[in-house]
């Protein structure tokens, strides 16, 4: 996992993926106490930077196998990026998601034209053994959400337009907050900007209760969270970091930020304010951790990456009404 | 009042309004049976195209005149558009606004640094008359929101970009939809389309009720609206197309689309749902003739110029209940 690939990754999606915008507003500076420059990924197609690593993914199989089919599990937005990203190869594609998932990711996946298989996450089946057994029997091929090199290489594409766009808004250093599941994102960054920022370093954003990527950095292993179910962030809960990500992590990421809940759908209403953007829950944990954890992080100015903008209706009204 | 301008204007903005995204989504290509590119000025600083005019009429002016300060008089976007220009410019500001216009506008355009004059625009008061006379008080100059060289010259900023974007996404030719108040943008962005993409045609979307460019454009003769409230489409009510904006439109434009203000806030709740963006009702206009008016609208593909986002929350949180 390097620096190659990711620029490979970036070659092979380039006019496919959406570069996304670097979003400012004066209004969020006053609140954060410094510059805060949003990476919009929730306008990426799909409305999550996973469609980064689907493509990736997708695009760097060979042909007979892209042929035979693609397997994926996720909560829903690594979900979205694989089957779009598959039907664009003309791949077909089976999504393994839990059945208490956002209704409106369940929706789009079978949209966009991928077989849905759900499973009961809350009562104990595990998305990997169903997934896994669904690969076998079908000769499918399984993309990992975020143990996957090519899956790291495509989300780390964010992270090479963020060095870019960020210099070109005269920030060159400072943290880069990415919300953080399984790291695949996080630990893309990281790389890209080793490689293309070196003054500036990427921290990963978790919600409260589930801060398995803080922990483990903080104690140098890794770190479970006691349940994967429970949280509004949906998007980002996963067990543990990686196995591919959580190295990467602890060589370059700086420490993890923990946000509460209120904080993300606080953050979720300033987004829908000040900047005109829809943000998910787990999308919006590190502006939250920006905007209101700033006695935790140094410089004049912040990256915080938004991740994904599919959140049910009830959801976003209910931020936009709590938070007015 | 020709290209020249509007790409002299262009390089007096570059590096300080922002190059809004083209979205797209499989989903709205759906609904409208033809591919949809939506320009997102929604995502312009201050969440409109306005701020391209504002910034170009203040740059556009001489030392001393931008000393002495600026007027202007609007609804809103123009107001936070021409404040956020002058603040960066380091000239004073003040803006003459209906009492009733959306508390976030008023808001927003103090936090920019402008005065606040309220006017009583359901009462009759004519914000031309009570801007027009604290201009001549104080010395200011005022910046009209349309009949403007300079600001039609801002505006038409976007159609270049138009040009640029839909071309790279392989659309040359089509309708580019816009929604159209006075006809500042509409006209900018037809110039611009006829300088730079002449396959392609602007046409107005204005709400039913208050069409008087659609009429106008009609009739041959300038038409006026009844009246100039009672509309959650208010960034985009006018009594008349302009003086300058009318001549443009009758030699540029196609027949003007008109869409109902439901048809406004289900584009809303789309946009929120498949581009993760926040449009106001005015800025969805343009949107709703492209979902909903497919049989008005030749060919392949359609551009709709989102033109703003700044939507009081419970109006946003209504059309999302409206249209789930």
């Amino acid at each position: 996992m390097n620096i190659d690939m990711i620029r490979a990754a970036a070659l092979r999606i380039r006019g496919h993926a959406r570069v996304t915008p670097m979003l400012t507003s004066p209004f969020l500076d006053e609140i954060a106490g410094r510059r805060v420059l949003v990476k919009a990924e929730n306008l990426q197609h799909t409305g999550s930077f996973k469609f980064r690593g689907g493509w990736s993914a997708v695009s760097a199989m060979d042909d007979a196998t892209r042929k035979r089919g693609i397997i994926a599990y996720s909560s829903g937005n690594h979900a979205q990026g694989v089957a779009a990203a598959a039907a664009a190869h003309g791949a077909p594609a089976v999504i393994v998601m839990p059945e208490n998932a956002p209704k409106l990711k369940i929706d789009n996946t079978r949209a966009l034209g991928a077989e849905v298989v759900l499973y009961d996450r809350a009562g104990g089946e595990s998305r990997e053994e169903v997934g896994g057994k669904i690969a076998e029997d079908r000769g499918l091929t399984l993309i990992r959400p975020y143990d996957e090199p090519q899956v790291i290489a495509g989300q780390g594409t964010t992270g090479l337009e963020i060095a870019t766009q960020a210099t070109a808004l005269g920030v060159t250093s400072g943290d880069v907050i990415a919300c953080c599941g399984g790291g695949g994102l996080t630990s893309g960054i990281a790389l890209a900007l080793e490689a293309e920022a070196p003054n500036m370093r990427v921290r990963p954003a978790e919600p409260e209760g589930f801060d398995d990527t803080a922990r483990s950095l903080a104690t140098g292993h890794k770190q479970r969270n006691p349940t994967e179910t429970g949280s509004l962030c949906d998007a980002i809960i996963t067990r543990e970091p990686g196995d591919l990500t959580f190295p990467i992590l602890q060589r370059l990421a700086g420490p993890g930020l923990v946000v509460t809940e209120d904080e993300a759908l606080h953050a979720m209403s300033l987004a829908f304010k000040r900047l005109k953007i829809v943000v998910e829950p787990g999308g919006a944990c590190a502006l939250a951790a920006a905007l209101f954890n700033g006695d935790k992080i140094e410089g004049d100015a912040v990256v915080a990456v938004c991740t994904g903008g599919n959140v049910d209706t009830d959801v976003f009204a209910d931020a936009l009404k709590r938070f007015p």
